[in-house]
């Protein structure tokens, strides 16, 4: 099978790849659409040690099941969790299973990923796509997912004034979950494109140089992928306020966090979600996707489509096998 | 009268301080007992900028009030919450007096502290002492309210892994409030002495030495007084558990927040907190302050009760007019 394989230092497109094993309880699946994440990006520049084929949002088909008929059969359109856990240890028996330590990680850490021709994955953590939901809304099943982290951990966000930092693919989707639950949502970008379809898509944006953060926000979303986003983050929020943190940046930084305490702030770190309400959303078009969408690329020009999402400005860039 | 005198440079003892302005709604009191608590000796590093007449832990004694029958009357017994809220803000307004951004603070900030002969306070931040707290307790009503505001922020701890990082006069207080609330508390620390009280406070004691964070406690109190906690205290809770930050390190240092995003922890910045549980706790006997008490020193030899707050493995140092 085709597949791109990232060996640590360089990302190849190799013709033939051999096909993922099939282990007990696990399926096989074509991948039908995937879609490139900043995470993508850093894991080309070290992320992690992962060395394999990457890629870990996609829709997927099932080419060969071995189990219960109550599961997606063959043929069946899904999207898949990306945390393949052990489901023996304690963290799995609390429902943790995302945070199980003995995991495997689709395309980011010891599972090879969806940016090739087959890929397999555990039958437990597959979805099936509603009919009413295309390839091109569900291969974003999985950073929305992560956007709806942020109501698992934040209850109320009902009528609060929420910020948003950052004009991403996840800080859009985020802000449209927010909006979508009744948050009045402002959006802190610096690209002019991406702030226009902020407001496109019924948020309010603003220029990162026309904020002036003054310590008044409820909720403040910090997605930007920098490590400065935080002080700025921690300038906006109010005091007893809810400061959500979806970057992951894993340089050291200088930083102090005085002013959380002194404000008693209250920070939430937030990775990834559960894929049924973010399915729900898709299907009942409750959050906007296709606008997200920069472009689109057959897998065989796969190592120029990751070229095209280094692009400053460029949205989520879709590969096709 | 007389009061210890900050000038931003040296702290002088002055025999005839000039009384403190009886503002409306302000009540004249006379200190009894006071307490040197951490924050003072950093306010003698310059922290907040204060000048003026330091010290906010007390038990005071109303000498004048004009005002409400219902509140404390001449010769009783008070402590004051030390933030001066201006009532009229948005933040008032919520409930959040404690977060005045208008608010001047005893003894920290534009407002004259305890360490004085007399000082005073708005009559609606005084809470009668019960006759069955003596002054030697009381005094600690301030820093015991602090520990009582985690359980403010963090609702369940009834049977939870607690992990207090810091056998310090707060960290000894907030790991016998969780303790008292049925967490399994272990105190991380390094002064044998103190490990050795909080040994005999019931609580479980671990020297830092012998401590390898494993990423499996439930709550992780950083109550060091140093910026390098926070790793610590990182490395310690586990996936989607709490982390409750006490230390204002105000100084800015290198940290990389991801292992927060990675696994999901709340952190709660927690600063003061509420006096009623405090003053009750005291009263029936659940939290014990005498053994914490290092030594007591007239208030004419203010400036080496200070002196002594600062040898390493000193608790609370009193200071009594």
């Amino acid at each position: 099978m085709r597949a791109l394989q990232w060996d640590g230092h360089t990302l190849r497109l190799e013709p033939d790849h051999a096909p993922p094993e099939l282990r007990p309880g696990w399926v096989r699946l074509r991948t039908r659409l995937a879609g490139i994440c900043s995470t993508d990006l850093q894991i080309f520049q070290g992320y992690m040690g992962f060395t394999g084929v990457p890629g870990h949002e996609a829709v997927l088909e099932v080419l060969e099941v071995a189990g219960d008929p109550d599961h997606p059969q063959v043929g069946e359109r899904v999207v898949a969790e990306i945390n393949f856990a052990c489901g023996a240890c304690t963290a799995c028996a609390r429902g943790l299973e995302r945070h199980c330590p003995h995991r495997t990680v689709l395309g980011i850490l010891g599972a090879d990923g969806v940016f090739a021709d087959e890929v397999t994955a555990p039958l437990v953590n597959l979805h099936r796509v509603p009919a009413a939901v295309p390839d091109e809304a569900a291969v974003f099943a999985e950073p929305l997912a992560a956007a709806f982290e942020i109501l698992e951990q934040v209850p109320h966000v009902g009528g609060v004034e929420a910020l948003v930092l950052g004009d991403g693919k996840l800080g859009l989707l985020c802000a449209q979950v927010l909006a979508a639950s009744g948050a009045r949502v402002t959006v802190i970008g610096k690209h002019e494109g991406k702030l226009r379809l902020a407001g496109e898509l019924g948020l309010t944006p603003l220029a990162v140089d026309a904020f002036h953060p003054d310590g008044a926000h409820d909720l403040v979303v910090e997605a930007t992928g920098s490590a400065r986003g935080l002080e700025t983050a921690m300038a906006a929020v109010r005091p007893r306020g809810t400061l959500v943190l979806k970057t992951t940046v894993a340089a050291q930084h200088s930083v102090s966090l005085a002013p959380l305490v002194i404000n008693e702030v209250t920070v939430v770190g937030s990775r990834c979600g559960p894929f049924a309400p973010a399915l729900t959303a898709l299907a009942e078009g409750r959050v906007h996707v296709a606008p997200l969408i920069s472009a689109e690329y057959p897998l065989d020009e796969g190592l120029a489509a990751v070229e095209r999402a280094k692009v400053p400005g460029t949205l989520k860039v879709l590969l096709r096998p």
